[in-house]
C-alpha cells in the first residue's frame, strides 16, 4: 500500500507487526491499575490508596552498552538493564515504580529484535512491580546506522511525602554502606570499547579472571535493588545510584552542603573485570572511580546505631566509608589510601 | 581529569556544564507541587486535588523532521514539536498535563545546540502549564554520527477517571470535526526527505504557493490543541491525534467495533505544502493520506447536536465526516471523493 514511504526507508506495515509483538509482552505486566489498551494515545493508570502522594519519575538510556549487545547479537537483556537503571533512580527519593513507558528507534524496523528487547523490558517490569504501559518504536532511517538503535525508558513511581528520602538528614559521621554492583551496570562502555574494540572477535575473548568472555562479562544485567532496599528504606537517610560519573560525583548529589565522604577502598574488593579494563587501557586510578562503578552499584547512607540492622538484612553489604565535613575549599570526596 | 574517557568520545565537563544550561531554563516552568531540584536521580511532583486520578502518559519523538532542523541549523523549535506532540496524545484521553521529561543523544554534546533544544522544550512546557521536571542528555559516540541527535519526549497528565475520553460513546451518526494543522507536524519527513533531498540548498528553494522557503515550512513547529480544546472537552466524544498514518490509521483507534469514519475531502481544503509534496514526488492519493495529516491535526467526534456549540468556539474548524456502520467486510475508511 505505502509504496513511496517504503521507498523512503520506513514500513508502516512492519511497525503494525511490531506493535503486536510488544503488546502481548506489556500486558503480562497489566495490573488492574491500568484502564487503556496497548495502541491507545496514551497509557491510564488509575492512581489511588496514598496520602499525599509524591510522583517520582526520571529518563535514561543504557549508553552504548548497546554496541556490545549488537557486536553479541544478543538483545534480551538490553531491557531488564534500561528498567532496572530507572527502577534505582527512582528508588534513591523512596519511590516504588508504577509504570514504565519505552523508546526503541532504529535505522529499520526489525520485529525479532525488538521482541528480544521488549522481552527484557518486561520480564524486568515484572519483577519490579510496574506496568509497561506504553512506548514508542520509531523508524528512522539515515539517522541510525545499520543495526544500530538507541533504547529509553521513563519511569514514573510514588513515595507518600512523609516518607521522601533527599539526603537533608545526613549528618557527619553517617555511616555509608555500598552494596555491590554486577558489572559495570550501564556506565563506562564507550571507554570500554575504546580499550579492547567492539569486534565480536575482541568480545569473544575468554578471561580465566573473569571466568568467562569479556562480552559475556559487560553484557551483564544492571542489577535491581528495588526488593532488597524496599523493607529497609525507613532506616535510610540517603541513597545514591553509581552510574556514570562513580561515587565520585554521585554520591556529594545527595550530601547536604558542607558534608563529604570519604571512603576506604581497602573496605571492598574492585571486581576483576575492573582491575582488567584499567590494566589494558592504562587508565588512572582517578579515572577510573569516576568512570566505573567498581563494584558498588548502590550508595546507602545511614545512622551509625542503624548499621547493624542493615547489614544484617544485607549480607553483601559493606560498610565503605562515612560522611564528613569538608575542609577548607571545595570539598572533593577522598577515595584513600 | 578525564583524559581516557575524553580520548573515548565522553567529556563529562562538558556534560555537567549542559545539564546547568537545561536547568536554568527547566526551573523557569516549575511550579510549587515540584518538590526537586534538577539534577537529583528523581523529579519529584506532589499531587493533589483529585478525585479519582488517572494518570495519562505517552512517549514519543519527533521522527527525523531533526534532520530538517540539522540541515537549518535551527533547533530553538524542535523542543516545541515534541512537547506539543505528546500534550495532543494525552489530550485525546482528557487528561491535562503535569510533568514532561525530555533524553537528548548525540555523538558529541554541544552545549549550544541542546540549550536552543531546551529553550523549545521550556517554551512549550510553559505554554502547557506543564514542568519540565527531567530530562537526560547523552553522549554517545559511534551511535550518532556528525552532527546528529535524537530527542525523545515523555509526559505525564491526569484526568479526573468520570472524564476519560476514549471514544466509546461514540455512534453512527456522530459528527466528525477536523482541526487544522500547522503543517508536517512530526509525521511524514523520511518521505520528504526522500523526495526533495535535505542539502541546505534544496530547503532554501522558494515557493510562492507557500510564501516561504520550503524548510521555513517544514519546520514550522506543531501545533498543540490543549489550550483550544480543554474547556470544550465535556462535548467531546473522542479525539483522535492525527500523527504517523493520518487519518486513515489514527481515527480508528478511537472508534468502537463495528464503526468506522467516511471523510468527505471537499470539506477542507488541503494546504500548498502537501500538493507540492505528492506532486514533486509523484505520490498516491491513498499514500499521501496514510503518511501525512493532509491538513487536519486533530479530529473531535461529537454528537451532531453539539457541533454548532463546538465549531462556534472553534473558528477554523470544520466538519469533515461523519461515523458510520462498517458495510460488508473488514471496514476501511474512506476518504471521498
Amino acid at each position: 500500500m505505502s509504496e513511496a514511504y517504503t521507498r523512503a526507508g520506513v514500513n508502516i506495515e512492519t511497525a503494525a507487526r511490531t506493535k503486536k509483538l510488544i503488546a502481548k509482552l506489556a500486558r503480562a505486566t497489566f495490573g488492574p491499575q491500568v484502564l487503556s489498551g496497548v495502541g491507545f494515545f496514551g497509557g491510564l493508570f488509575e492512581f489511588q490508596g496514598y496520602q499525599q502522594p509524591v510522583l517520582v519519575s526520571s529518563v535514561d538510556g543504557v549508553g552504548t552498552k548497546l554496541k556490545i549487545a549488537s557486536a553479541l547479537a544478543k538483545h534480551d537483556t538490553i531491557g531488564v538493564d534500561l528498567v532496572n537503571h530507572c527502577v534505582n533512580d527512582i528508588l534513591t527519593c523512596g519511590a516504588a515504580p508504577l509504570f514504565f513507558l519505552d523508546y526503541i528507534a532504529m535505522g529499520r524496523l526489525v520485529p525479532e529484535r525488538i521482541e528480544a528487547i521488549a522481552q527484557g523490558l518486561a520480564r524486568a517490569c515484572g519483577e519490579a512491580g510496574c506496568a509497561l504501559i506504553g512506548g514508542e518504536t520509531a523508524e528512522m532511517p539515515g539517522l541510525y546506522a545499520g543495526e544500530d538503535y538507541d533504547l529509553v525508558g521513563f519511569i514514573v513511581g510514588v513515595v507518600e511525602k512523609e516518607n521522601i528520602i533527599q539526603g537533608k538528614l545526613i549528618a557527619p559521621g553517617d555511616s555509608i554502606i555500598g552494596l555491590a554492583s554486577s558489572g559495570l551496570h550501564t556506565n563506562g562502555y564507550s571507554l570500554v570499547r575504546k580499550v579492547f574494540g567492539e569486534t565480536g572477535e575482541a568480545l569473544s575473548g575468554y578471561y580465566p579472571e573473569l571466568g568467562r568472555t569479556l562480552g559475556e562479562a559487560l553484557l551483564e544485567p544492571h542489577h535491581s535493588y528495588c526488593r532488597e532496599l524496599k523493607p529497609l528504606l525507613p532506616l535510610v537517610k540517603g541513597l545514591a545510584h553509581i552510574t556514570g560519573g562513580g561515587l565520585i560525583d554521585n554520591v556529594p548529589r545527595i550530601l547536604p552542603q558542607g558534608l563529604t565522604a570519604r571512603f576506604d577502598s581497602r573496605s571492598w574488593a574492585v571486581p576483576p573485570l575492573f582491575r582488567l579494563i584499567q590494566e589494558r587501557g592504562s587508565i588512572s586510578r582517578l579515572e577510573m572511580y569516576r568512570v566505573f562503578n567498581m563494584g558498588i552499584g548502590m550508595v546507602v547512607v545511614c545512622s551509625p546505631e542503624n548499621v547493624s540492622e542493615l547489614t544484617g538484612a544485607l549480607p553483601e553489604a559493606k560498610i565503605i566509608g562515612e560522611v564528613v565535613k569538608q575542609q577548607g575549599g571545595a570539598g572533593v570526596v577522598t577515595i584513600s589510601p
